[in-house]
């Protein structure tokens, strides 16, 4: 059966997980987040906790977490609640959006999040803590590690294998059976075409910016 | 209840639109287009009206207009008709593909078209007589401004901002809480990574061409 | 009646067709591959044949081949297999997965593969043993040849030509009405704007690679 939810943080990405879960008809017996008060109306009716020790006011037999904070390079903060709650006893929720297309042969480790329209197609795992987001492509075989984010309308095609803490930026993309190593950014807009090593950012040439004249273009 | 549809337009953009209103089985009552036949089979058993003034032979209390007009950078046709119809009392349907996947906190201002594919995540806006065209995609939080047309397979992130009569380019992709100023064009394919400010075209770096010698590659 | 299908190869391309196929209840007979074992564990429980001469034991009256072998620029295995079964007689069949989302004013011509998530809009024609791969987006009065590939993620714009035997690379966008001759491939992640001759291969600008300092980025 269906556990209650708790979810970590309350920006964008716990109101787009917030909008999944309502879907599901999950219950959501509240929401962390430091902050005085939540702004965001789809929040309404959610009960607001303050501080990340109301966690443990929760048996961890009874509700699971859901990790609510978004992933960007050079933050954290997503990482160390996931092992800091792990380490508690605490059990990830898997989110997977009803409109995502996932493949009966695909493996999700714990706490991964499938968003909206996302395509995960045979024989893929992906690691614990990592989320595909929105209109993410994930060809089969491709195997990836925790703690990735591989944000919205990234392609990544067959046999991509990426280490863990790996960021896919926005509309990135990956041809078949290129191997990512840790810690790594790939800039949105990237086309990746060969393998790339641990602890490197990598980026497209920058676009090219002109004044309009009148009536142009 | 849905009011009888009168479509603007009978190119490309208004095939698509014709596609989708067959779909919900909404009627329509014809296209209005200055060709003197209409050549697209799809469009046969509609009637065909020559002249714009043909549209005042339809009372703005029974029907409503579709602005089956196109969008490129440089014509701005769509945005003159949509102007001025709703100064003769008119309103624009707005249109949404059914199996478009549109939140249910987010709004659309009127005549906007959602097509086919396309995601729009939580708290999203969309000004009056937008397209968002086929599979793009919109994260939460964005807001776009009136007279934007987001091209095929543009990628959005969370709390990306537009003013009035941008055009985002094929296969383009903005990362989270970029701002665009108005009338700026993103061209095909672009990764924009920074505001861009009014009155700008960006583009990204051209690609390279080689001829391709026997039994390469 | 749907015929009873026989696969030929049993890579990944062949893991998502078989995928796809189950989902719609097809009965699958066999696959046909040289490897001396299946190690697909999807493969369980699908019969193993391992000479192209065994097709020759199915009645060409009884059974449809599916094209299982995957498209990349200088293999053209594919295109071989189709052609010499053929003149054989045999016949390949069209596979729709059941999620793609397809214009009933499109035309498939025999052996053209539509896979997961794949947008086709209206008046669009593909030609013989054609793939569009996962979550392409083909606009609306596309005309792509035969034997081409259109790769995971790609975006075409409306009125897009295609002739025969050209490779459309991951994540590659196409604005409208541009025309590619035969032989093309466009590399992966390149964003085409012009027409592009034939026997020519283009690719994007380079990404660049830096080494992240410890707490970077």
């Amino acid at each position: 059966m269906s556990k209650p939810l708790l979810i970590l943080g309350a920006g964008g990405h716990a109101s787009v997980l917030v909008d999944i879960l309502r879907q599901q008809n999950r219950e959501i017996v509240g929401l962390v987040s430091p902050e005085s008060e939540l702004k965001n109306k789809m929040f309404n009716g959610i009960e607001h906790f303050g501080s990340d020790d109301d966690v443990l006011k929760f048996d961890n037999k009874v509700i699971n977490l859901v990790n609510g904070i978004g992933s960007l390079p050079g933050n954290n903060l997503r990482v160390k609640l996931y092992n800091k709650f792990k380490a508690l006893g605490y059990e990830f929720e898997t989110v997977v959006a009803s409109n995502a297309i996932v493949s009966d042969y695909a493996r999700f480790e714990e706490g991964v999040q499938i968003f909206t329209g996302v395509i995960v197609q045979t024989n893929v795992r992906i690691g614990r803590n990592t989320i595909i987001n929105t209109g993410a492509i994930i060809e089969h075989d491709c195997n990836i590690g925790a703690n990735n984010h591989i944000a919205p309308g990234v392609t990544l095609s067959g046999q991509v294998q990426s280490q863990e803490n790996v960021h896919f930026g926005t509309g990135a993309t990956v041809i078949q059976s290129v191997s990512i190593g840790e810690n790594v950014v790939i800039g949105a807009g990237s086309s990746v075409t060969k393998n790339v090593e641990e602890n490197t950012i990598c980026f497209p040439a920058r676009i090219t910016k002109k004044v309009l004249k009148k009536n142009e273009p």
